[in-house]
C-alpha cells in the first residue's frame, strides 16, 4: 500500500531552492551578529517537561508537543491516568527558556556579559493555518549579565543593522518599557493584579482603536473612573516627551534610560530606518521586566522582530536573578516578505554542468576531469548527456547552472 | 525552588567554543559536497508515527521518541490502552527515511538523478552511555534515480575527498555488496530465510574472529555442513580477486560493477587513502540492496562513515521502485576524533575586544566607533574596561580575542 508522503501537518519540507535562500539568510544574519561580538550556542530541541510547563510561556504552554515516557516508565494501567503521567519531555516552544537553562547550567564557563546567538527550530502545536507553522526557525540574540541599558543599545543597533543589510529598508524600531505600562495603569487607579489583563486589552489598540479598548475594559468590569483616567493618560502621552512621563509617577531612572536608548539608536540609525518610543507597545510574553521592542515593517506595521528585558527568568531556575535582554528576528516572516518581494540571492560561484556519455567515456576519467575544476573551487555536477541536448541545457539552466562543459579533449567551459 | 538545569539526559548543550568547531566542520563538509553538485534539502525532525514504525529501521524502531496526541485526539479513558492509541508522531531516527518520503512527495520538482545533502539532528532513545547520545547530527549525501554504479563512484569519491580535506589521512574506504554476502550464504547451503541471521553473525567477524563466528552459527543450530562450507568459502575469498568470486555463483554483473567501483575509487584516491574490497563488511540496516561501504579510521578501524544502496525503500512508499544510494559521515564521531587529536580551526578574521569606560564614554559614541571597524568586516565585541586591565586582557585572549582597542582619541588596534 502506498503511504502518505507529505510532511507532518503544519510542517514543511524545504527543497534545494528554498534551502539556498534559507541558508543564505541564516549565514548573513549569523555573520552580522558575529561581527558585533555575539557567539553561537545550541541546545537540544527536546527539554524536560517540568522545565517547559513551569515556564512563563503564556499560551505557548498549551501548545507543547509532549514526548511519551519509554519502556518501564510508561504505565498505561494506572487509574485516573493523566497526560503528565505519560510524558517526561517536550519540544521547545522558544529559544529563550533553553538559553536561560543553558546559562544557569554553564555560567562558570561563560564570559560576563555573555552575548549569545541562537538559530534553531521551535515547535508549537497550533491549529495549522496560512502563514502559521507548527515548526519554525527563530533567530535570537541575547545579552546576559548586563543590567545597564548598554545591552539594549547593542541589541537594537545590531538587529536594526542586520535587517537593513538583508534589504529591509522601510521598518521602524518601536521601543517601550513594561514599567511605563504598569506605571500608568496603576496611576490610573487599577490594582497591581489587574496590570496583566489591562495590558492584554491595550495590546489591541492598533486593531480596535481607543474606542474599542475603552469598551473592552468596561466590559471586563473595571472601575469606570479608572478606565476614563487611563484613556486620558494615553491621550496625554501622545503629546508628551519620554521624560515628561514622570508626571504619571513613573520612575525617573526608567525614563532617562529609555530616553537615552531611543536617542542612541536613532543617532546610530543614520536616518536609514525609523526609531520611536511607542507607548502602546505591549508584547505578549509574561516574562518581560523592563524595556520591550519590536521592528515593524511596511505600511501595515507587521512585526518582523521582537524582544525585551527579562531579568527574572534565570532566577526562577537558580534562585539568583541575572539580568538578561533579547531580540529575536522572525525568520519565517522575513523569508515570506523577501519571497513576495522577489528577492534574489546575489550570484557567487560558477555552477557547471559537466556532461558525459556513459557509453563512450569511462567514469574514472570523467570524475578526474571534473575534480580538476572542483579543485579550483568551482561547483561541478556530473550529468549524463541527453540525446536532446538543447532541451537538456534549458533544463539545467532552470536548475541554476550558469555554464556547461562536455567531457572530451578540450574541456572547455561554456556559458549557458 | 531551583530547577535542574542540565540538558535532557543523553543530549548536550553546545557552548560558543564547541559550536565554533561544529559549524566550521559543517560548513567545510557542506562546501565540499556542494562543489560536487549536491544540493541541500531539509525535512522536519518530526514525522508521522506510521511512517516511522512502518520503516525498515531495525532496532532503531525500538528507540523512537513518540509524541503524544493533543486535545480531543488524546483519549486516556479507553480500555486496553496501547502506546499507539496515544502517539501520532515521532522524532526521526535517521535522515534516509525522511529523504525517501521527501523524494516521493516532491519528485516532480526535482532533477533526475537528484543529488541531496542533508545535515540534521536525529534522535534515538538509547540507554545513554559514554560516546552514545540520544540526539546527534548526521551528514548524509544521497543520489536518487541513478541505477548505475556511477552513483556509487561519485558518492565514494566525494565522501573520501571530504574526509581527507577535514584532516583525516589514515582511513580506508571498505566496499562490499549485499548480493555477494547473500550469494555465498546461499551457495554454502543456507536457506534464503537464514541470510539476515547469518549476516548478523558474520558482522562480528572483526570482533570474535572466524572461530567465534563458526561457534555462534553452530549455536544457532544451522546445518553443520553449511557452516563448514561457509567458513571454507570465506577462507577462499581472502585469496580471490573480485571477479573470481563468480565460482560461488555470484552474478557476474554484480562482480564487474563492484570491481569497477573499487578500481575507479582507488585511482581517484591518488594514493592518499586506502580503498579495498572487504568481503566481511555487513552493515546493520535491513534496507540495503546492493553495494555497501564504510570509511574506517585509524588502527582500530572505527567506522567514521557508512552507507550503501537501497533501491527498494522509496518503492515501499509509492509502489514504484526508485534506485537510491547514500553515504553518511558520522559527524559526532569525527568531532570526537578531531578534538582528541587537538585539531584547531585555522584563524580567519581578526577578533577585537573594544574596551570603554562607562563613566566617561557615551555609549552612542562607543558603538559608532566600533561600527566603523565592523563595517570593515572585523569582529568587534564592546566590553567594559575593568580596573585590573592586565588580567582582563588575559581573560579576553583566552576567550579568543587576538587584539584589542581602547576607546578614545586614537582608536588604535593592538595585538594581544
Amino acid at each position: 500500500m502506498a503511504m502518505r508522503t507529505n510532511p507532518v501537518r503544519g510542517t514543511r519540507d524545504f527543497g534545494p531552492k528554498q534551502m539556498e535562500l534559507r541558508e543564505y539568510l541564516m549565514d548573513k544574519i549569523t555573520a552580522s551578529y558575529k561581527k558585533r561580538g555575539f557567539t553561537k550556542i545550541q541546545t537540544p530541541v527536546i527539554e524536560n517537561i517540568d522545565l517547559l510547563l513551569g515556564s512563563e510561556g503564556g499560551e505557548n504552554l498549551q501548545m507543547i508537543f509532549k514526548i511519551m515516557k519509554r519502556g518501564e516508565k510508561l504505565k498505561l494501567d494506572k487509574e485516573g491516568l493523566s497526560e503528565l503521567d505519560l510524558a517526561d519531555m517536550g519540544l521547545r516552544y522558544d529559544l529563550t527558556l533553553p538559553l536561560s537553562r543553558f546559562y544557569a547550567n554553564s555560567k562558570a564557563d561563560l564570559p560576563t556579559p555573555f552575548k549569545a546567538i541562537q538559530m534553531g527550530e521551535v515547535f508549537r502545536a497550533e491549529r495549522p493555518q496560512k502563514g502559521r507553522f507548527r515548526s519554525f526557525v527563530q533567530c535570537d540574540i541575547d545579552i546576559i549579565g548586563d543590567e545597564t541599558s548598554a545591552a539594549e543599545m547593542e541589541l537594537l543597533d545590531t538587529t536594526a543593522k542586520t535587517l537593513y543589510d538583508l534589504d529591509f529598508k522601510d521598518f521602524t524600531i518601536c521601543i517601550n518599557d513594561r514599567r511605563i505600562l504598569s506605571g500608568i495603569i496603576e496611576f490610573s487607579g487599577f490594582s497591581t493584579d489587574d496590570i496583566n489583563s489591562v495590558c492584554i486589552t491595550l495590546d489591541k489598540l492598533d486593531k480596535v482603536g481607543k474606542g474599542g479598548v475603552k469598551e473592552e475594559l468596561e466590559k471586563k468590569g473595571y472601575d469606570v473612573a479608572a478606565v476614563v483616567k487611563l484613556m486620558d493618560v494615553l491621550a496625554q502621552m501622545e503629546e508628551a516627551t519620554i521624560l515628561e512621563l514622570e508626571k504619571f509617577d513613573i520612575d525617573k531612572k526608567v525614563l532617562e534610560d529609555l530616553n537615552e536608548v531611543v536617542e542612541t539608536v536613532t543617532t546610530l540609525s543614520d536616518g536609514k530606518y525609523k526609531v520611536e518610543f511607542d507607548p502602546s507597545l505591549v508584547r505578549g510574553m509574561g516574562y518581560y521586566t523592563g524595556m520591550i521592542f519590536e521592528a515593524k515593517y511596511g505600511s501595515f506595521g507587521s512585526s518582523i522582530a521582537g524582544g525585551g528585558r527579562y531579568d527574572k527568568m534565570i532566577g526562577k531556575l537558580t534562585n539568583e536573578d541575572v539580568p538578561a535582554v533579547g531580540f529575536s528576528i522572525g525568520f519565517e516572516r522575513i523569508i515570506t516578505i523577501l519571497e513576495e518581494e522577489g528577492f534574489e540571492i546575489p550570484k557567487a560561484e560558477q555552477k557547471i554542468a559537466f556532461l558525459y556519455n556513459p557509453e563512450e567515456d569511462k567514469m574514472v576519467d570523467v570524475i578526474k576531469a571534473a575534480n580538476q575544476f572542483r579543485d579550483e573551487g568551482k561547483t561541478v555536477n556530473i550529468v549524463v548527456k541527453a540525446k536532446k541536448f538543447g532541451k537538456q541545457l534549458k533544463r539545467l539552466e532552470a536548475q541554476g547552472f550558469d555554464s556547461f562543459c562536455v567531457y572530451g579533449d578540450e574541456l572547455e567551459i561554456k556559458e549557458m
